[in-house]
Parts: structure tokens; C-alpha cells; sequence
């Protein structure tokens, strides 16, 4: 046996730990494989250079420049990914195990960088508007905006998936400019460390945006200030010790959770052996047991079926079960690998045991169970285990114990609402599916689920063409359950970031607020200028710069000519003797009429910088604009958005959204709208 | 003396306990008013009457029901609002004092039954969409539902606000479905024991929809599950304490807190003592010292200012507070009343001691304290008190000791970045006036205090016609700051009502989502229908209804006409010179004009139920529409808002949104929008 190297940590910027301490083994073999170091960590030091250096760095760049960075990383990493594989092994995954963590994590880079470039400013005030006006005399109004809160992210990380439960919790703290201490579980923290020396060697993170923890957190988590935060996954019991931590409690430290919990798959009542949907739901079921062995947090752990149909269900998932070989993930056909580790298994088996008790085991180890490979029978395989369970309103284990394994517990309702209550007596779990081919009863049964779970996948035939499974948190979509599972939120698109971001309500005058938000606060100072704002390249263009159009009186003529080229003889614009009923008593214009004819008011009709007009917001139509009224517009500045976007010819362009205001001869409000614009940069010689 | 009423606690629809135990005394004279009671409580019983008539009644009800009921309470409870006036009194409150707490408190009922019906649906199931495509197939979509928990909301209050403190999270709680249970702290319980015997006597509420509990709340704590939820305001350390309760930590019950901080208002350096500004940061400073006798949890603690005009804040602040006369509130004249209670008294002049060590008293009791009234000797009076630290970089105790009265301690700083580091110092408070009037400042300044704070006043002369000052949380902001200021997170309009549910993330098919959402979701079945939705009253028309237009060619002519007709001459419509150079290679059409010819497609001309398009969300030009291209609509009713209005004849309406689809000859999507109409019912005889 060659020499086995201890895994080190990164703290302050250098690697850490030379002598070894706790060994590390293959999941496949057994063999001793890595040691963690001996050396303890100064986190004092670790928090310091975070603190210092890492918010600085982090804060010099902007949200759309964080996004850029992270798409960097991701392009770096997917590059490399077969060297990440290759160590992936060694935890006992298959191919399709490790390509959820490696591609998977990597993936979520790329989602995050999407849409923080997407929905992020180009600076580091995030504004969740609109503005409220909160006076009479348009004095005064409040918004709310969101800030890096300065402090630092400690992402505590379970066995299961060391890459990507790293870059999914990561991803979204980096966009928020929290540098992040990242501290994997111990036992394949190897695979983790693998994947920090590669982020780091990349050069493209700034300074202090990253540490890495091989080993215990020592005091972490009692240096921890309010501006800080914690997140964590991993088992219930870890959650609960680590969120009694005093210093935590004190200083209001924001912990979030996801734990392991009783994850379900639901058959409804309308569901026939003949259905789609019946195979489907054997196969999610089979899928999610055999899956990473088991080893997700989102695994089903409970199968609840109709009464009748239990003994089909249970024969099809024993077939299904049995044609599934367990070994080495190297050998040829090989579909389920090992657990992470001989402590895993034992944990497993001991769990198992509890299980069976009173229940019958209808797959499971005496089945003649025997893992494929060379060199398994010291690793930790463990076979497919199906209990079944036919008092699941009494029976407090089945929805209580959880064996994190391949082992599901296969119980029966009489009618949908027992299985509803099935379902909540996991007492808050991450996801669960539910198959059925009745939109009414999904409409009755998922809000209800929902509020003890934290997804929900409704299994049909229509779905199923493009369904991602039952297991899979997606970057766009909430990761986290109530209750046991923890209580917390993760992942979600935008929310995620959110949440490592400080909010504040901001009061005061609209042109403060427009100062702060960086964006045009109606009633604000704006900036009136010569040069149409439309004339403007991104550049020389600033929230409030402002045009107030010409007027034009609209006549019956225009009403009528509108019609012509619409198509549009709503009785309101054309029978006078039906408008004289409504609410105006008289004929009044089209609304897009207002919206063409406020366009033509504003538009600066020969080329220039505003390349296209590709949307609109929040259009209102506030007042009626009657025959010989007269109509003008202002168009203000609202919002400039750099993306570092450039056309097909190189020359660079930013998103500026628009504030328009059309007004009535009475100055009154008659419509109000956003529009959305691209706006090209200067050229190099201009 | 005569008989002393004992209060009694709100119990599974029951007035509990006669036995007197704990006395409560008056604040202005110390005498005996009220008891608690001292029978125990079964706390079991309460959430089991809360969890099964409680969240039954509350579910029966839709968000928009529960919006109503909030607005006819609130009308209820305005029209007797002197018999709370009355008994404020009691609790040293001047009349304006009184007014934040009894108006402020059932104005937040107001503002919650108008938000609630403004944006909340006419069912159980909000939707926070929109809806993603997960797959290419267009089978599979994920979106979020926000779902009513199925638990019980513990609201614990302070003794500050009795009425506001438990309205503003009564409000949220009630529309989000949850029966709460209301814990007022018990020095001023009487006050909250009359509102809530005011709202159970209004017959308004559903049953088990409100419990009270007068005393101490026993195992309550330790009888929540994860789906329940415990909101506190009072102190950092009972916060602390109860956060750390194991029961809530094991079940991950989310607890919310809200506890005083030292709250600060920094004098920016651009200010001069010539500037209104100067003048406004004096005044809000005094009246944040003094109103409600300086027992609000937003109360200014920290003045920050330049240190070349501390002496000249220091002696206007000694100016306004000398003339501010303290004494029993009914006495004419009087503008500052009492502390809550002698135990309060007690409190703060140990931490006044502690304050004023190392600094001077710049104003205080020794001035000639004497409050006004007739027998006010025995009572809680303190006067306000003005500290002045010099080296406030190096002191700790005036950023981390609250004296909860009429107290504030000045401070210099040298720099803006030094004013910042001093108002950080407080570790997380709920609010900060900034008086400045320089925007670039404000930019600069306020998104590093919003890390630390929950909300910002920015002070300047335009804010100050309308300002509604720093001590006012309003419904429509978030209340709650980081850090020792507890974490929480209330109010902020609708944010709070979706902090009581629970979002579930929901995958399916386009088809499901639009069943568990009651919206319609792209790619899902529609219902092709002969009759024109647009001629279907409210009721007749479902989710789903959908027509496909007739097609349009468009021409040259088309162009040319709405060119006439808006004005609007752009280029890229006009110019076949420039229009060659574009993206498009060609001249196209407006794309006001497509969004004018598809209306002119879906249009039904004869007066009918859809009364009007008041306004058009989310529009995006996707593709161009060039000459000779034919394009056609599909108009999909998206969704039904009954917000149970009627029009001005009592006939009845609702709001309708409309996904529009604008398609070419390639069944290319070319525009996508939602448009907004409002709907009539049917007539009662139809």
C-alpha cells in the first residue's frame, strides 16, 4: 500500500494540516484511502480573512459580475469533471449517482449565474419594489431593498452529495457577496476538497470568497456574529444540537435546515393497474430506492397505496427490485453501488431491524443477496429492502425511523383522506410524489400535502415525457421542507439569494429613494435634457434623465382611423348609444390608442442607440381619455441594467426599462407603464 | 376601594379563571386596577380547540372572506375605540401615545383587509408564479403554491403596544388561515383583554380563530408542532430564551422575534445647523425620546453626530426636552406620561446608572424633575434623560445598554465611514433616521446601514411634509431588524401573511398546474369553447376557456396606416435603408400595432359581461412580425379574482386575467401578455 495523503484544509488563503488523523476508507473495498489532518484550525483567523478580505473582494464586484464569475467557474469545472468522477467512485456511486453531484453541482452553477444574470442589477443594491407612496402631497413613499449583509456564510454539508451540496448552497451566497466556509461531512469530504482545490486553482474567485474545513468546526460556529449565517444539511438529530448553540440563539445567527426526512409517494384512488400512471409510479418508487443507494435526503421512504391495490404494487416493485444488481459501479450493468461507508451500514441495518418489527419484509437482504465486483465483501453494500406495513395509522416507526438506505416501507389507505394524513405524519418532509390522472383531485390533494411537504411532483402520463424525478431539487424550484425536514429554504431561483441578503424598508422623499434604489422613483427629481433620452448611448444615459412630450388632441378621427387599422369596434369607441350606459356616458378611446399615440409622442424616429422596444410592465389604464382630450407623455430613465451584453458585431448594449406617465390636459393620470428597452454603448471610436 | 376585577383568560371559546393572583397597578398613581387570574390553563385544550374548530372555521372561509371579515372588524372595533382610549390611560399613554397603540392597531386591520383583498386570491391557494417549463416536451412545468400551515399561531407580546403589538400579527396570521393564540405581556394585559373581548363580542371572527392567555404560558411552547409558528416582541434575552426551547427546536417550529435594539439617527455630514434638516433631525430625535415615554422598540437610542456640532445638538435637544411637560396625561398640557409600571421605573434608572458612567448627563432628573398632576408621587414618571459620550469608538455599554424609557445617548463621530461603524455597533437594529440632504450621500450610505437595520428614514426637507417618522412601523413595511434586533420579520404588506403559510414547490404537467394553482398555465388543456369568452358573465366562465382567433395577413398598408394614426415614424418601420441594417434585415411591423390587431382579433363588439381591459401585464415582443406575415391570437381565461365587488347599479363583478398568445404562420410565438378586464356577474334574473 502506496502512501495515503491527508486532505487539508483552506484557511486564510493557505492550505492547512500535514499530520494525519482520522482515516478515511473506499466505500467499494474498505481500503484506507485519504486521512483528515491532526492540525487545528485558528477560526479565529479563518472568520478574520473572511470578514476582511473576503466581503471586501466580493463587494468590489456586482451582482451581474458575481453571475459572470460563476458561469466562469461552472465552464472551468465542466471541463474537469471526469477527474471529480473518477473520485466520485471511491464513495460508492454509479455513473448516474455521481453525475447528479458532479453535473448536477456544477449545473446549479450555471442555473445560478443565469439568473443572477437575468434578474440582478449591475450593482449591489437590489431593489423589491414598487414604491409605496405613503403621503398626500408625494413628499414621502418607502420600498424595500436587499443588501450583502457583510458577514459570512458557513455551509455545513452532508455525506451524500459533497459537490453538489457544496455549489448548491455556494451558489447563491456568492451572488449575495458572502464569503463562504465551507465544512463537508468528514467521511467523503475528500471528493469535496477535490472540487475546492479545483474553484481555487481556477484564479477566478476573489480572495477570501472561499474556505474549506476538513475536519471538526472546532468554536466556528460560537464566533459567529447577526450578519453571519449558517446553513445546514444532514440528519434531524445534527440540525436540532447545532441550532441549540447558544451563541447562535443570542445573536440571532440565521440557521437553515434541510434535513433527511420521511419523504412519500402517494398512489391515488383513481389510479388503475391498466393506467400509465401505475408503472410510473412503480418505477419512480424503484428509482427512488435504489438511487445512490438510497442515500437521499428525498428518497421515498414511504409508498402509500390504496388497500386494494397493495399486493399488485408490491409485486411489481419486488420484480422491479430484483432485477436491479448491486456491486461495484465499475462492472458492467452494475446499477445500484455501495453506501458511503461500513458506519452507514451499520446504521442501515440497525434501522432495518426497528423497521421490521410487526411488519413484513417483502424484498430485503434473504432474498440471496450478493453485491458483483472484486474485492466486496469488505465494502458497503446493502441490498434493496421493501417492508410492508398494514396498519400505517397505528404504526408510529414507519413514519418515523429512517433508514438512509435503499429501504422503502410499503403501507395502505382506504380513502384519499387517510392517505393525506399518511402523508402529514412524517411531520414535514422534503418532497413527496403523487400519482394521478384526475386534475380535480390533484386540486384537492396537493394544497393540502403541500403544507406538510416541501414539493411536490404530481405524476401523470403528460409529465412523464420530461419529468425529472421525484428525488431531483432543481435550482429553479424550492429545496427544503417544514418540521422535521427542517424548516428551511434553499435553492427556489432568486429567493435563495435573497435570503443571504439583508432587507430593508427605506423611507423618504422620491428622490432619495431613487438615490438609493438606483432606480426612478415617481415624483422624484428628474433630469430634463436637450438631447432626447432616446439619443443617448447606455453610457452617457442616467436614471432620471426625462422627456416631456409635445401634446395631441385626440379626436373622433383618431378613434375611428384606430378602428380601421385595428380591427378593434369595441361598442365603448364605436355605439355611442351603448357608451352612454357605461360608467364614462360616452364614447372614449381605444387604451392601446393611448399607448400607439403615446409612443409616437415619444419615439425618435431615425437610428440611434435604442435598438428595440422588446417589452412592457405594470400597464394601467387609470382614466378614460375622452374625444377632444388631450394627451402627453413622459418618459423617464427608470432602470439600467449592464449585462456586459454585446450584439453579433461586438458592440455592447445594457437593458434600460422606461417610466412612462400619460397625462391628460387636467395633468391627470390616464395611463402608466414600464417599458423595456435595449440600449447600445458607445462605440469604441465614440 | 372597590371590587378589583380579575381578568380572564380566552379558552376554547370560554372566559377562564376567577381566582385573583398576580395585582396590576395603575402607572400614573399605583393603584390596584386589575388581577390575573390563577387557575392554570389546559393548554392542551386550547390547541386542540385552535387545531380542530380553529383551522376548520378559518378554512372554510377563502383569503378574500377572511379579507372582509378583518375590514367589517376593524370597523367594529374603530367605532369603539374611546372605551380603549379610556383604559390606555391607565398605562401612562398621552392620547398620542394611545393613538399609535388603539388607531395604529386597528389601522393595520384596515390596511390588511385592503391588501388581502387587493392581491390575494378568492380561494386557499395563492400562486407565486409564474410557471417554468422544465422540459422541452412542454409536459413538465414547476411552480410555487403558498398553502394555509394547519397550525396554531402563538403571538407573544410586549407590554408597550397592547393592542397594536397583538393586531399587526393578528392581521397576517388570521388571513393565512391560522387560529392564534394571544399571549399579551401581563403588566398591560388588561388593555389587550378588552380588545379581545371587544373582537370575540363582535361575532366577527370564526370560531377558534382567536384564544387569550392571561398569565403565564405553562407548556404551551412545549406543545407546538412544525406546522404551528411563534411570533414574539419584547427583549433580546426572553427572545433568547424562548428560541432556545427545546421543543420548538426539535420540531422546527419557525419563531419569529422582534426585540428592542439600539436603534440610532445619524446627522450626515452635509447637514449644517443653518439647514431645515438640522431642524428636523432636532425634532425627531426629541419626539422619539419622549413619545410613549421612550418604551417603544424604535425608539432612538443612539444620537450620531458630527463632532464639530455636537455642542450645538446637545443644546437644542436640552432646549426641546425642557420644555416638555411630563405628568398624568388628562392634565392639560402634559406631552410625556408615565412608564408602564414601578417595576419598569426601577429598570430604567439602573441602566441610566450604568449608561452615565464615563459620561456626562447633558439633561436629566436633576434638572427639576417634577411631573404634573394630582397624585403622580406614587407614580412611574422618569425624565428624559440625555447622555453625551465622547468616545463612542471605544465605548461598549452605550451600544449595548437599553434603558426601555425617555433615554438616548449623543455620540461624535469624525467621518462618514466612522457614523456607519457606530451605527453597526448596535449589532442589529430595527431602525435608523438618516438626516442628509445630499442623495449621492444617501446612495452611498444607506445600503451599508440597511445591513444592519431593518428599516432607514431618510430625513430631508422634502421627506418632511408627509414623513410618518422614525418610530412608526407601517403595515406596509417590513418591521424587524438583524441581529440583537431578533432576526423577524413582520409586516411588510403581503411578505407577512406569506411568512404563516407554507410554499411548496408543485411539478407537473402544464395540465395539473393549472388545477392545483387555479390558474391556467401554458401548454395545459384548454377548453375550446362556441360561445366567445369574453360573452360569459363571471360565473359561467372557468379557468381554461380559451378561444382561437381568426388570422390576420399583415401589409404594408398596415404599417403605413398605424404609422398615421400613432405617429410613430421609427426607422425600423419606415426606413428601408436603415431597416436593412438591423437585426431583422427588414422593415417591420409595430409592435403596438400587433398588440392593437390581436385585440381587433379577440374583440366581441356588442356590450356584453367583460366591462373592461383596465391594464396588460408582462408584455414581450418575442418575434418579429414582418410584411406578409399572418398572424392569429389565443385568449385563455388565466385566472378569476372575486373580490365580491359591486359596481354602482349593486351589480356584481370580478376580476378576470387573460393570457394572450400571439402566433405567426409558423405557429411562432411573435407577442405574450396578460391582459386585465373586469367582468360582470349575472344579473339576478339571468
Amino acid at each position: 500500500m502506496g502512501h495515503i495523503p491527508t486532505l487539508q484544509s483552506l484557511i486564510a488563503g493557505r492550505w492547512h494540516g500535514a499530520a494525519s488523523h482520522t482515516p478515511l476508507h473506499s466505500a467499494l473495498d474498505s481500503t484506507l484511502i485519504y486521512h483528515t489532518h491532526a492540525e487545528k484550525i485558528d477560526f479565529d483567523e479563518a472568520l478574520t480573512f473572511a470578514r476582511k478580505t473576503g466581503v471586501k473582494t466580493l463587494m468590489r464586484q456586482t451582482f451581474q459580475e458575481r453571475a459572470a464569475a460563476l458561469k466562469a467557474l461552472a465552464l472551468y469545472l465542466i471541463e474537469r469533471k471526469e477527474e471529480l468522477y473518477a473520485i466520485s467512485h471511491l464513495t460508492g456511486a454509479t455513473r448516474q449517482d455521481s453525475w447528479v453531484d458532479v453535473e448536477g453541482g456544477i449545473g446549479t452553477l450555471f442555473a445560478y449565474a443565469s439568473m443572477g444574470s437575468r434578474e440582478l442589477p449591475s450593482s449591489n443594491v437590489l431593489h423589491e419594489g414598487p414604491a409605496i407612496a405613503l403621503g398626500k402631497r408625494g413628499g414621502f413613499a418607502g420600498t424595500h431593498i436587499l443588501v450583502p449583509r457583510g458577514g459570512v456564510a458557513v455551509h455545513i454539508n452532508a455525506f451524500n452529495f459533497p459537490i453538489w451540496g457544496l455549489l448548491e448552497k455556494f451558489a447563491p451566497s456568492f451572488l449575495a457577496a458572502m464569503p463562504c466556509i465551507a465544512k463537508p461531512a468528514t467521511a467523503t469530504s475528500y471528493l469535496t476538497h477535490a472540487v475546492v482545490k479545483m474553484m481555487v486553482d481556477s484564479n477566478l474567485l476573489p480572495d477570501g470568497a472561499l474556505q474549506l474545513v476538513i475536519g471538526s468546526t472546532g468554536d466556528l460556529l460560537d464566533r459567529l456574529g447577526g450578519f453571519d449565517a449558517v446553513t445546514f444539511t444532514g440528519s434531524a438529530d445534527t440540525a436540532a444540537m447545532l441550532r441549540a448553540n447558544g451563541n447562535l440563539i443570542r445573536a440571532s445567527v440565521p440557521f437553515t435546515a434541510e434535513a433527511d426526512s420521511l419523504n412519500c409517494a402517494v398512489l391515488a384512488p383513481d389510479v388503475l393497474p391498466s393506467d400509465p400512471e401505475f408503472d410510473l409510479f412503480i418505477k419512480e418508487v424503484a428509482r427512488e430506492m435504489t438511487g445512490k443507494a438510497g442515500q437521499k435526503c428525498t428518497a421515498i421512504r414511504r409508498v402509500i397505496v390504496p388497500e386494494a391495490l397493495v399486493d399488485a404494487v408490491g409485486e411489481r416493485l419486488r420484480e422491479r427490485l430484483a432485477k436491479i444488481t448491486v456491486g461495484d459501479p465499475n462492472v458492467e450493468g452494475v446499477r445500484m453501488g455501495a453506501l458511503a461507508s461500513m458506519d452507514q451500514h451499520r446504521d442501515v441495518s440497525a434501522r432495518v431491524e426497528l423497521l421490521a418489527r410487526g411488519n413484513e419484509v417483502l424484498f430485503g437482504a434473504r432474498d440471496g443477496f450478493k453485491p458483483v465486483g472484486e474485492n466486496v465483501a469488505s465494502g458497503a453494500f446493502f441490498s434493496p429492502t421493501l417492508l410492508l406495513c398494514r396498519n400505517a395509522m397505528v404504526n408510529d416507526a414507519v413514519h418515523d425511523v429512517e433508514a438512509f438506505g435503499p429501504v422503502s416501507t410499503l403501507m395502505t389507505y382506504n380513502d384519499i383522506d387517510e392517505a393525506l394524513e399518511l402523508a402529514a405524519r412524517g411531520k414535514g418532509s422534503l418532497v413527496t410524489t403523487f400519482a394521478t390522472k384526475d386534475p380535480a383531485l390533484a386540486a384537492y390533494a396537493v394544497p393540502i400535502v403541500a403544507a406538510s411537504h416541501g414539493r411536490v411532483l404530481i405524476l401523470d402520463r403528460e409529465a412523464a415525457v420530461d419529468s425529472t424525478g421525484h428525488g431531483s431539487p432543481l435550482p429553479q424550484l424550492k429545496h427544503g421542507g417544514p418540521g422535521r425536514a427542517g424548516g428551511g429554504e434553499e435553492l427556489g431561483g432568486i429567493r435563495a439569494v435573497k435570503h443571504f441578503l439583508q432587507r430593508a424598508a427605506v423611507q423618504g422623499s422620491p428622490t432619495m429613494l431613487g438615490a438609493v434604489t438606483g432606480e426612478y422613483v415617481r415624483g422624484g427629481a428628474v433630469k430634463e435634457s436637450d438631447l432626447h433620452p432616446f439619443r443617448r448611448h447606455f453610457e452617457d444615459l442616467e436614471v432620471g434623465h426625462s422627456l416631456l412630450t409635445h401634446r395631441r388632441t385626440v379626436s373622433e378621427a383618431d378613434i375611428v382611423n384606430f378602428g380601421g387599422v385595428s380591427g378593434d369596434y369595441f361598442y365603448m369607441h364605436f355605439d355611442a348609444i351603448a357608451a352612454k350606459d357605461t360608467q364614462f356616458g360616452q364614447r372614449i378611446a381605444h387604451g392601446y390608442f393611448v399607448l400607439s399615440a403615446a409612443a409616437g409622442l415619444f419615439v425618435s424616429p431615425a437610428p440611434g442607440p435604442v435598438l428595440a422596444n422588446y417589452g412592457l410592465d405594470n400597464l394601467r389604464f387609470v382614466a378614460p381619455v375622452a374625444i377632444g382630450d388631450t394627451i402627453r407623455a413622459r418618459l423617464t430613465c427608470k432602470r439600467k441594467v449592464d449585462r456586459n451584453r454585446t450584439d453579433e458585431q461586438g458592440r455592447g448594449q445594457g437593458v434600460v426599462a422606461w417610466d412612462v406617465q400619460v397625462t391628460n390636459q387636467r395633468d391627470e393620470l390616464v395611463a402608466s407603464y414600464d417599458i423595456l428597452t435595449l440600449v447600445q454603448k458607445r462605440a469604441v471610436d465614440e
